[in-house]
């Protein structure tokens, strides 16, 4: 029914980037999130880990009923995406295919970068997407692993964020006149500014959360799935990790306060049978 | 099938810049255009001749076996648009929705204009669609019904059209603080640059063509129907008016060569059965 809410994974808080602007963008809408952030990043692991930690979180969220699943994180999706399409019988939107098109819109030049962790960068997700719709893209994509521990840490801006993230789209902005940046991971949003700044304006900046955000709005509206009439949803986010630091960073990262965060202990979430 | 045609229909050449933004954005995706230059304008039509009409070139459509219907027309949007997804087994995409959802993603400060056709703001379809997702959202619309005829007439720029456009344009620009204006009429790109110049630079433009040829990526992604492969398709543009008038538009607003366009009798597409 309309009024069920929209689950939202992520291997931890970077997430909270995707769950911001569903609440921005479908303010009617109810989210129930889950962060895996005991056993976060799911970046370095293994796939077949990565696929048996996110159908975990999926089940933890089917026994809430949701209507719709979104999966806010790139590693998850890039290794997950099809194989939960196939299984479930609600729809599912990843964080990559949502980036990729917003990106095909914008591009004048149709030379696309991708910058995110070493895990999606390698599983070529982004340049598949891409490529899936229109063969001609050029895409230049970079690894970019000092971003999202200099986030967790709370750098976000200040001289040396700046430098850390000149340092490391060196590669990208003097090589390649891409006019479309994909920020491919959901911490980088966070960094928008200094990456906006060192790219230069020509550059359009597209972030997955916005642009999934949209998108399950399009498949929501597709579906007449949307929540009828008008009401303030009361959100909930569990996380596998410490109530505090998800609090905090919350707070800091989204300006709004998370009293209603609950911890859910790991267990219940591997054992939801 | 992958390989069938997306479907367009439209009042006349107006769908042509949606056209052009699925040819863009969907470089091997095949379109079947139909236009109904004959009886164009749809617009001051009473509803039921605009829903009649518009069943008639969905009809000679479904005929070529399309896998989408897009309805490049705000007004054939605006009356049928909920009655076609109920009786299709197709996907149905209107220009609408997609418009709607591209400004409340921009927007900063929920105050959303719309121009458009003075059929299209009395139906206030965009105040509708608009608030169906987030009742909060000010919109400011206005009917600009000097901007039709003054494209079709090939006035896209210079000092004649600035002052049109500035005249038009006076009540938006001057009493409210919009940051996102709606072209909700089909022929408005052709006249972004005065827009954009007339609205100030702080004011983002949204174009229904650009947003629902994104739509229609992601629901044809969605739903597993993208085409696969490579293949630079082969396009069908039929009209029930004069093949030059078509093409001589087709060729000014897009720069392409039209010469695939062929006329279709009026009575072949009103005699479906």
């Amino acid at each position: 029914m309309t009024n069920q809410p929209i689950g939202v994974i992520d291997s931890g808080v970077g997430g909270l980037t995707v769950a911001s602007e569903l609440m921005r963008q479908l303010p009617k809408e109810r989210l129930i999130y889950v962060g895996d952030t005991l056993r976060c990043p799911y970046g370095p692991r293994p796939k077949e880990e990565v696929i048996a930690y996110t159908w975990e979180l999926v089940h933890f969220l089917l026994k809430r009923n949701i209507k719709m699943l979104v999966v806010a994180c790139n590693t998850a999706t890039a290794f997950t995406l099809e194989d939960l399409k196939s299984k479930l019988d609600i729809p599912v939107v990843g964080v990559i295919q949502p980036g990729a098109r917003s990106a095909i819109k914008v591009t004048k030049n149709n030379k696309i970068g991708v910058i995110g962790t070493e895990g999606t960068i390698h599983s070529r997700a982004y340049p598949d997407a891409l490529h899936h719709i229109n063969s001609t893209i050029e895409v230049y994509d970079l690894a970019c692993p000092d971003f999202v521990p200099m986030v967790e840490s709370g750098v976000l801006s200040g001289s040396h964020a700046m430098q850390v993230v000149e340092g490391s789209l060196k590669p990208l902005k003097n090589h390649f006149e891409i006019d479309t940046l994909i920020l491919g991971c959901t911490h980088y949003p966070l960094l928008r500014d200094a990456i906006q700044t060192v790219m230069g304006e020509h550059v359009t900046i597209i972030s997955s959360g916005e642009e999934t955000a949209r998108e399950v709005s399009t498949i929501l509206g597709y579906q007449k799935k949307l929540f009828q009439g008008n009401r303030k949803p009361r959100h909930e986010f569990y996380t596998t990790g410490k109530i505090e630091v998800f609090q905090n960073i919350a707070r800091d990262w989204l300006q709004t306060d998370m009293n209603q965060v609950r911890r859910v202990e790991l267990e219940e979430v591997v054992n939801y049978l």
